[in-house]
């Protein structure tokens, strides 16, 4: 078998429900899927053109949404993409220095690598069990002016937790004293339990340190196959320095479409809302499941759970064709933690129902 | 108006013909339409899945295409993102010492914004205009110990000169003997004068060292919206390297399917074959043409002709609906320059005739 390294790659065995990537349940949104295949029938347009290199409709739009200077977003092929260039932009600021970076662990395995590929000093900080893996105040003690640059992924993958806005405004503030650079991942964070006007108060802070708040279109669209993401930087010549760091024609014509559609489509606030109602049910009913079967679930926000199984669980669910993620490849969680997403009802309650055959847990007894 | 900065660059004039991007005249192929429309309507295969980061099914059929070990063969989001990783590559094998790459001058832009972007040091070789802008001897001069990396585009764009491969061999001689790696961008060779079989000499000299063969699906089969490009390289490590400064799933499943597409088709030797015969014979057309009405045409062996006139000729041809490249932000080539696709005959006997009304000179007197 091909090593896991991220949720949903290739695998050998069969699967019929696929819980080890994190996207919108609800699928591609329908207004998409037409505009893509409309796009697809002029053709020449997406394919035999080269896209705007500067993707300048699209970041004019996300500016309007936003509300900021479409100068300062930057979009990728994908976050992924930009998680790299913002690294090697501010490698680059610090010349031959090594920039070093402070790393809340367990998180999403692409920050280390980035930060691997050139060559930079990770100060990890290491989140504990006991406090269910969360930032605590204790990463003030981490945010010494030595350093360069915070990622902060919010909510958490893969544990799903989000940081309160009282502790965020603290970060953020020491951030802005040492001058540190912080790098927030929102990328589930439309599909978590907040309001989106929460979020934009990140700006705010935009003022008075480096701060790049990263997003995607993958997971909340269910898109992960076009690859789209961007960035709002707190300033100008931040988003150049990052542009300056990912190839010309980075996102692909589909993709430039794709993104315009969904912004501009008027069905797209109730797409979210009816996201945000089916997650919150879904997830709290894997919660009490997964509780009731004995599992330790980390308390998470977004579009899927993390949790601890004394059984081992990976293995005998790929037997049945259910793929999760096995998280032993995160950095401070052992064998026995996994990640699932929340999905629609009827994969949710077929999971439970093989984890329990697993466990040979007998059926809970029906109200008649 | 927008700046120029690479062909096919949006426009504010409505551009009826676009002589600036050198893509395929014949289209993409029938068959890869097709594809794409079947893909489009499976759907989730594409969209809603992420795509295989290691583009395995894919880099297996170039590997039996180029007959050598898939593990040497790195895919990308378009050869741009190509260029970008391999030069990282290089630069973290230095360390915090710069890279030192020698550069022949005009070349492709994203060479030298590459390097800029790791903070290279680079080292041009100015090819001269009464050489026809073309790489000679006078190059194994500047390949000393102590630099470490070598561009050559063969063909070269915006030139169109072809290396001679008794050249080539001199070239890869002296860099194997200093520990110069060579990076061999061969992204417009199919749709060039020469034979398949001539090319695939060049990897008999990944023996003796760091050689990296670039290639792109994006010219030769029109499809620069989708975004696929590959390299191939002189030993696994070397790939291993590379493949670590490209972000995850950089190649979207649309890519990787019309690329298997291509490789799997039986009629993709014919559609390579009257390829090269159209551009054959349209290049002759064009620089004959060229050449009656007093403009100085470097001899190019590619899909693109390079010339210099007297009279400006971007804004008048802009203003008749016709886009060209002007050269003059090539590095070493100065106003006058300019860039044209060779495309087919309707199109390209257009050209010449909005060029002649330009110069006011009169139509040549036909035959009766």
């Amino acid at each position: 078998m091909t090593e896991q390294i991220h949720g949903g790659m290739l695998q050998d065995s069969p699967i019929s429900l696929d819980f080890s990537v994190n996207i919108n349940p609800l699928g591609m949104p329908q207004y998409v899927k037409e505009a893509l295949r409309e796009a697809v029938d002029r053709g020449e347009e997406l394919w035999e053109k080269y896209p705007d290199p500067l993707c300048r409709e699209l970041r004019e739009r996300l500016a309007d949404c936003h509300r900021v200077s479409a100068k300062r977003i930057v979009c990728g092929n994908g976050a992924s993409e930009l998680i790299v260039a913002i690294v090697r932009a501010f490698q680059r600021r610090k010349g031959t220095d090594s920039l070093a970076c402070v790393l809340p662990v367990p998180s999403f395995l692409e920050y280390e690598r980035s930060l691997q590929a050139v060559g930079a000093g990770v100060y990890f900080y290491h989140m504990k069990e006991e406090e269910n893996f969360m930032v605590t105040e204790t990463l003030l003690e981490k945010l010494t002016p030595d350093m360069d640059v915070l990622f902060l992924c919010n909510p958490n993958n893969p544990t799903g937790s989000l940081l309160s806005e009282e502790l965020l405004k603290v970060i953020l503030d020491r951030c802005g004293k040492n001058g540190i650079a912080v790098i927030l991942d929102t990328c589930f964070w439309e599909l978590a339990q907040s309001s989106l006007a929460e979020e934009d108060r990140a700006w705010d802070y935009g003022n008075y340190l480096d701060l790049i708040v990263l997003k995607a279109f993958t997971k909340l669209y269910a898109i992960p196959g076009l690859r789209l993401g961007y960035c709002i930087c707190s300033d100008v010549n931040l988003a150049e320095e990052i542009m300056a760091q990912v190839p010309c024609w980075n996102v692909s014509g589909m993709a430039q479409t794709a993104g315009l559609t969904v912004l501009n489509n008027k069905e797209n606030i109730d797409y979210i809302s009816q996201t945000k109602k089916l997650i919150g049910r879904e997830r709290n009913y894997l919660e009490e499941e997964l509780q009731r079967l004995g599992m330790k679930v980390l308390p998470g926000q977004a579009n899927f759970l993390c949790f601890y199984s004394q059984e081992p669980l990976y293995e005998k669910l790929l037997g049945r064709g259910i793929l999760i993620r096995d998280c032993r490849n995160f950095r401070g969680l052992e064998a026995g933690w996994y990640r699932v997403a929340v999905k629609g009802h009827a994969e949710n309650s077929l999971l439970i129902e093989q984890i329990r055959q697993i466990l040979k847990i007998p059926e809970p007894i029906k109200d008649p």
